[in-house]
């Protein structure tokens, strides 16, 4: 059995995940979804609910390895706090799984997935279904970018710098 | 008894906190800290650290509100960033103890406290020990900036729009 990885593409409104597993020099998908919550509900109860359900995933699916994307620098300084509010919470939810974790940056995993570092979103779906066989696109977008990010790991693990969560 | 106000700092490498309590007409300081993180720390450590002190302060003092500083537009993303993680686990420790939450900014906590909003850290620190009549400077800085954005809540509070933070 291949090892088992957590991808997430975090966000205040929309938390992606996607769960694959290494299957000989391929992938597969085992589950993915989108953890969407709305700004007129409270923020600590939109952090917790990021957070619980993160939790979840990983408790039913038992991955090895998680990915998440690095710091993007090209945002503004109010959706990169709202984005760390909501990474935070991930991370979190990850730290007593004793989880190995590594960051991608959006360029990178656009490279890896569709190999241009500035490929359209519709394309990295597209490759995701393909490298996932998958005989639908993964919708919505949050879900294809943390499939995108969990592929990416899956092909670079052996060259990236993991790093141990503690508990 | 006055009502306990938790004032928290967010910061990865420093989240201060200070409880203080409305005493009459002005307010009594119960205790304040500093929560640091080293950066050769795993990240998820770190926010595990972060939010697990705060939920300690919490069950200690058994604060009824808590106040914290709003998104600040002046600085980089990547500070943003890391600030936005180390508050949304801060938060995420109020979530499930029914806290009402109020966020102020920099400027009218600078304003309310020293009468400013372009006041030096050095003032609000002054400011903070003469308001709860401390006998020393409240330190490190983080910890002041806590003890004062509890303060600015404790003046403003009445006129704040609370939101009660859900489970």
């Amino acid at each position: 059995m291949g090892v088992i990885i957590l991808g997430i593409d975090p966000g205040l409104a929309n938390t992606g995940w996607g769960v694959i597993q290494r299957d000989g020099s391929g992938c597969r998908a085992m589950s993915y979804g989108c953890i969407s919550t709305k700004a007129i509900e409270p923020l600590a109860g939109r952090l917790a609910r990021i957070h619980d359900e993160v939790r979840t995933v990983i408790s039913r699916y038992a991955p090895a390895e998680c990915a998440i994307e690095s710091v993007f620098f090209g945002a503004n300084t109010k959706s990169a706090f709202a984005t760390g509010q909501a990474r935070g919470v991930a991370l979190l939810a990850t730290a007593g799984a004793e989880l190995d974790l590594a960051e991608y940056s959006p360029a990178q995993i656009k490279s890896v997935v569709v190999g241009s570092g500035t490929a359209e979103k519709s394309q990295v779906t597209y490759m995701v279904r393909m490298i996932l066989s998958l005989d639908h696109d993964p919708k919505p977008d949050h879900a294809a970018d943390a499939l995108a990010i969990a592929i990416t790991h899956a092909r670079l693990r052996d060259h990236a710098a993991l790093e141990r969560l503690g508990a």
